[in-house]
């Protein structure tokens, strides 16, 4: 079976980790958001790629969610008494090596699929990780900062303010001129199902659907797309995608974030148990819903979601 | 009075740290050896002028000698683990703070000697350290490896090789196209006495004077230059000086150093008081010599020689 996952960070990369329990034989192609990739001290970070790789990989810090276990902090430490920052991105020891091997190989001349796949060497994910696009592509969010309208990068939004002021607009910048990365469509053509994690709806699957292309192929493939909300109970499950949601004028809602997508590009939707009232929202607006725990408390949670999603597949597949 | 000092690394910034203990009050200006600079993983590295800045400014690990104290080595074990070398340079995980800062700066057009400066800020060494020049000089080596004669960096015969094959030739490649930074020529110009420390005379203080002008501007800025020797009893005080010494002909001996530099340079000459035959020797080559204790096994006997040097210049403006 070829599974197609397009994928954010944490969330993505937990949900991958169930999928790949739940079906170990499965050919998977994870498209990892690349929009909030940034640079930094001269470095290019790709935060949601290093997420999926090193949680796959298993060189993640577990509690956190990303960033690397067994992490020591004293070059970010030191940056800071030269007066160099940001200090709000928390660079650590270790994970700073995959930095400047990426940097290095893109001064050579490598594009960052082909990066991506020698750190993966490295990794072992035991799936196929493809950035969305070798262009760049940097999310920026429009807010208001003493007074003043302005656009900041992603990181600064997320991690600096915390997404404590409201999103006005988000804007993945540059990805009306991106090119979907080698392999992308393809994989996606030859998919046997696709599916789209409980990943952040905006700033995650949002940016990988916006490289012109993407939501044009996964649409035309004619293989059940399955979702899975990342909204719980009208919240977020972790994160704060109601945030940027709101910036889209979409609720923080499990049918919201369905209708969002669209039945022409969703085929099927999970959402948690404590919504089944949604079920029926969902299905009246044309795809096919389920109630599942939709917690990922686990492994074996997070597998038995997946195979939900699996079977609501075949469920689509059948109809 | 104002003291100006050529310096490599371990040796001369030992020294340095002396010279301060036995004039507080003199303003030092320090020319350094940049002929060991390295690229490493898309960095500037720079370990003569980072030595001198360490140890002058309280970061450096004083049992090596180089490098920093409460260092760990994450990054460094992580880029191995890539695959990623050489593994044979030991960049620690806080050294690589300054080697990023530098590597930015530089990228924004900053000269060396500006970043040296702004490196300072921090480290507040309590001395004007100024590289020889902001142009690429890389000393490089011709060594007979594998029956074949070729030319390797600098740290690559010293730090991997361990000088351990005969050195036939070195050379500091980009030396004669290289200007000196802003303020060397100035700074000698205005200096009261010029010191040579212990420092290696072919690869650290010998490619500084392969800068076009600033031996020029040593011989002829009238007052006394005074160095002291770093071989003692035959041998070198420390590090592989002789090694070095035999590819450009010269014995590894006190007076043989001497001779080496020349009475059109030299005003003086300390040796060790085991190598008190010596000062004959070199008296006879036009270069006023004085033998005392030259092993800096701490800050006070390090100051001791200190003062030797600088009464030795006293003692040749007064001839």
């Amino acid at each position: 079976m070829r599974i197609v996952v397009l994928a954010g960070g944490i969330g993505g990369a937990r949900f991958l980790r169930g999928l790949k329990r739940a079906v170990p034989d499965a050919d998977i192609t994870v498209i990892g958001n690349t929009g909030d990739d940034i640079h930094l001290f001269g470095l290019k970070v790709c935060p949601d790629l290093d997420t999926v790789m090193y949680t796959l990989g298993g060189g993640i810090n577990e509690e956190q969610g990303w960033g690397r276990a067994d992490e020591t902090f004293h070059l970010k430490e030191e940056l800071g008494a030269y007066g160099v920052g940001p200090e709000w991105f928390g660079l650590g020891d270790r994970d700073f090596a995959t930095h400047i091997v990426r940097t290095q190989m893109i001064g050579a001349g490598f594009p960052l699929s082909a990066v991506t796949e020698a750190l993966c060497d490295r990794w072992q994910p035991g799936v196929r990780l493809i950035p969305m696009t070798d262009d760049r592509v940097e999310t920026h969010v429009a807010v208001e900062l003493d007074g003043e309208r302005k656009a900041i990068h992603f990181q600064e939004y997320w991690v600096r303010l915390r997404a404590s002021v409201p999103a006005q607009a988000v804007v993945p910048v540059g990805a009306d001129q991106a090119k979907p990365a080698p392999g992308v469509l393809e994989a996606i053509a030859e998919a046997d199902v696709i599916l789209f994690p409980p990943s952040n709806p905006v700033v995650s699957i949002g940016t990988i659907l916006a490289v012109p292309g993407i939501r044009e192929a996964i649409a035309d493939a004619g293989v059940p797309v399955i979702g899975l909300s990342p909204i719980v109970g009208d919240a977020p499950v972790r994160g704060m995608a109601d945030k940027v949601l709101a910036a889209v004028g979409v609720e923080s809602t499990a049918t919201a974030v369905a209708e969002h997508y669209g039945s022409g590009l969703l085929d099927g939707w999970l959402v948690d148990t404590v919504d089944a009232k949604a079920v029926e929202q969902v299905e009246a607006a044309g795809i096919r819903c389920r109630a599942v725990p939709l917690m990922m408390t686990d492994a074996d949670a997070t597998a038995r979601m997946a195979r939900e999603a699996l079977a609501l597949a075949e469920e689509v597949r059948g109809a």
